[in-house]
């Protein structure tokens, strides 16, 4: 008996696309400013604003697209055409408007733990955005919880477990190792890494090989099997 | 004895300025694109844009930001500089950036209260940025719950007030007759209407007069006095 009492969930890319549509906008924006400026180097500099800016802006669409913006003026030293500023927004607008597409075993392997353990969704991004998207997946009602956070910290888990049996007692789960696995960790919960394939270059961390309490699954399928050995089913 | 248990805040020009920066970014904007359009008329198309925007953006400085940017483009049908662009940019950077400044009575009334009731602050906004306000007010030691959403209905405050005594225990504290008085009043709780004097014209409703749980102080200094009143002391 290991006493696991509650599992949390990420949202973006562990329970839905979302790091999808940021590149194939990125795409668009650097197609846009093709004739100013090469893309790769576009694509830097716009890695480089968002840097800049996430200690303001936070994570999410509405600060990706000041970003861009902001890249777009620099990069053309203030000669970008504002009907092209114009087609920034409405891409943004585009992505926040987008219908939440489910990945693969999302809804059995909610199904079958909520069954068996509350189930605590925790999650950054814009508050009205990841709400939004929340209640257009249909997985609502399957979480005891939803915790929308600016930033995640170890202090973070702790209080999202808080009312479940606490982190230690907890299982987190999601795609990046950063913001998901190193701080779940560090509260001293279980986690689980289920890697996505696109991973957004400020979510990347070292793997903590070696700790008992760290799995990589390759996909959320594996998933109620590795709880059930956890809990020593 | 009413059973008063708890009372709750919003944070925006009812515990520190907010509306009168914006105001003055506005007027900046105006300014920004005065060879190009009339001030008066852009400040409607900014209204405009922000209602058409609410419902994607949500509340708070960077939905004003990407708001101006998409009014600037549309005014001047995409002939506006990127270079003002990048001041409006810059103009919302600024806003993010301000320091907290205090209304009046705010820190003894949230002291005298603090001893005696639970306090829970309720606000909507970026999470991110409402966080860094509530830190740099000193205030946040004097709260034991704290709410970001991102809009208030009266859902808002039956959830916000459940683990102080419920809603109808409550009191809630505001400078908005629409998000702050009548969602509370309709949750069941007393209201203090406490006006700023700069309203936002999205944050406009009817006066709920004659509801006997409804009040309205000029300033937060009363607001001891009437507790003490309402609590039967």
């Amino acid at each position: 008996m290991t006493g696991l009492t509650v599992i949390g969930f990420d949202a973006d890319d562990t329970l839905w696309q979302n790091e999808s549509f940021f590149r194939l906008t990125e795409d668009r924006f650097a197609e846009l400013l093709a004739d100013h400026v090469d893309g790769a180097h576009l694509k830097e500099r716009l890695l480089e604003a968002e840097k800049k800016n996430v200690g303001h802006y936070g994570f999410g669409i509405k600060g990706f697209m000041l970003s861009m913006i902001e890249t777009a003026v620099e990069v053309t030293e203030g000669r970008v055409d504002g009907r092209v500023i114009g087609q920034i927004l409405e891409m943004g607008q585009e992505m926040l408007g987008h219908p939440v597409e489910l990945l693969p075993h999302v809804e059995e392997t909610l199904g079958v733990l909520s069954d068996r353990y509350p189930l605590v969704l925790i999650t950054k991004g814009d508050l009205l955005h990841q709400e939004q998207k929340l209640a257009a997946s249909g997985l609502g009602d399957l979480f005891a919880g939803v915790e929308i956070v600016s930033d995640k910290v170890p202090g973070v888990y702790a209080r999202a477990f808080a009312d479940h049996g606490g982190a230690e007692r907890a299982m987190m789960v999601g795609n990046s190792m950063k913001s998901d696995v190193v701080p779940a960790l560090a509260a001293g919960s279980w986690a689980v890494y289920v890697p996505h394939g696109l991973e957004w270059a400020l979510e990347q961390a070292e793997t903590p090989a070696g700790n008992p309490r760290y799995r990589e699954l390759p996909d959320l399928g594996r998933l109620p099997a590795h709880v059930a050995a956890v809990a020593g089913d």
